[in-house]
């Protein structure tokens, strides 16, 4: 089973939503969600946010993280899943940002560095990513490990926790 | 050339910037276009309003609209290019709104169906299309065909028109 159906499954298991705020990705996350047929029974949108003024206006990332840590930081993606879930009042929500490539690395911030944030619950868990393909595939494997990352969330809460509105 | 990189193409010439509003694509228009290295540069940003209060909420979208025609209509695409090009302050904006399947389907809105607006300078052009392949491949259908009217309407624009901000 492909790992969105399988995040489908889950969701529709609980009654659960998701939404998405996605940089480096572009859309991909969304696109693979919704391709699940039936997915408009738990997805509730997502913010493609290229731009810095988009993740400050919509997702309500704040101008002091996104100066001080940069776009491509824990503290922005942690701060885009949480201003996601708050948008578009989703039970989970998930945040990409990072440089897919080829250009926009830099030595701190090499090209594939991507972070992923999960908010779900009164938590948001962050991981960081190093990827080494190209444009295409940094899209792909970052979108494979944000899907990852909310089905394990997701069963850990099956397994543990009884999350309300979930 | 591919369809993305002849819109990145034409979009940089003039340092035009396109934004994005997807309803039974998902995010893969967005995808596609972030496909292009350097998109970034005219690629402002997206929204996936699968739901309903999506669309009226960031898009501004009106109840009216929703529910004399429904949420796949000319009028829908229409005010959703509308408003997304005013929410992400681009030049350009593209909007789809139909029905990829299996699901959701009626006599009047079969399955297939999709509203395609493109807003620019003063005027919002909306097309229909009816496609007749299964869920993804309606998707990639509505993808080109709005990437194919956004080229077009640059293209027009580049030998006629003379838009500000353009």
């Amino acid at each position: 089973m492909r790992l969105e159906e399988r995040l489908g499954d889950l969701l529709r298991q609980r009654g659960g939503t998701i939404s998405v705020a996605e940089s480096c990705t572009g859309g991909l996350l969304a696109s693979w969600i919704t391709d699940v047929p039936g997915s408009s029974a738990y997805f509730r949108g997502g913010i493609v946010a290229y731009q810095n003024d988009v993740k400050e206006r919509l997702l309500g990332v704040s101008t002091e993280i996104l100066k001080r840590f940069g776009a491509v930081s824990e503290e922005s993606a942690r701060a885009m899943a949480h201003g996601c879930r708050k948008l578009f009042s989703s039970d989970v929500a998930v945040a990409i940002t990072g440089i897919a490539g080829p250009g926009g690395g830099s030595p701190n911030k090499p090209v594939g560095l991507v972070y992923i944030a999960v908010s779900a619950l009164d938590k948001v868990a962050c991981e960081r990513f190093f990827w080494s393909g190209n444009r295409a595939l940094n899209k792909e494997s970052s979108v494979r490990a944000a899907l990852n990352m909310v089905v394990r969330t997701l069963k850990a809460a099956e397994a543990g926790w009884q999350p309300e509105g979930m």
